[in-house]
């Protein structure tokens, strides 16, 4: 999965160990898991060479994707068409309590 | 690596099937490897679960770093520190033929 982090996200991430992204559409730190409980202990969080981006590396409860797949990179451009590569592990309705 | 794209590297990418960038501090196209030899072969192409996020599954010639390291991602933190936890392959004088 790919999402924002800010100073604070960032800070509370490294503070508790439980990934906390922020969401630019609520403008909210997004406690990741909170709703669908599929959070992300971290294991180690790394900085690229220009230090813009970060890569997480987590243990990730269940699915990761609000689709319920483990990854959100299900779509894959096959030809001149796009392929779903990956089946859901849990329905989404279940993730999310409906 | 992160890198950007545009309609048109990614249909340059598509086409050639040799990984092709949108620099955005040239503005221009950025051809993986051009300078460096360090080329990317697509194996697959991927989007996410919303379509904004891209992933490249590749055939990485050599180090994908600028650095000469094989990721960009060499920086880790620890504690309150920022450790290098990756050697270069390749002396990047040497890469970029200095």
């Amino acid at each position: 999965m790919m999402a924002w982090m800010n100073r604070e996200s960032l800070e509370e991430t490294l503070a508790t160990e439980r990934v906390c992204y922020w969401s630019r559409s609520r403008q909210k730190l997004w406690r990741k898991g909170e709703s669908s409980g599929q959070v992300q202990q971290l294991r180690e969080l790394r900085l690229d060479c220009d230090g813009d981006t970060l890569l997480l590396l987590v243990d990730q409860t269940g699915p990761a994707c609000h689709t319920g797949r483990r990854s959100c990179f299900y779509n894959a451009v096959q030809g001149d068409r796009v392929v779903v590569v990956t089946e859901p592990l849990i329905d989404p309705d279940q993730l999310y309590g409906k």
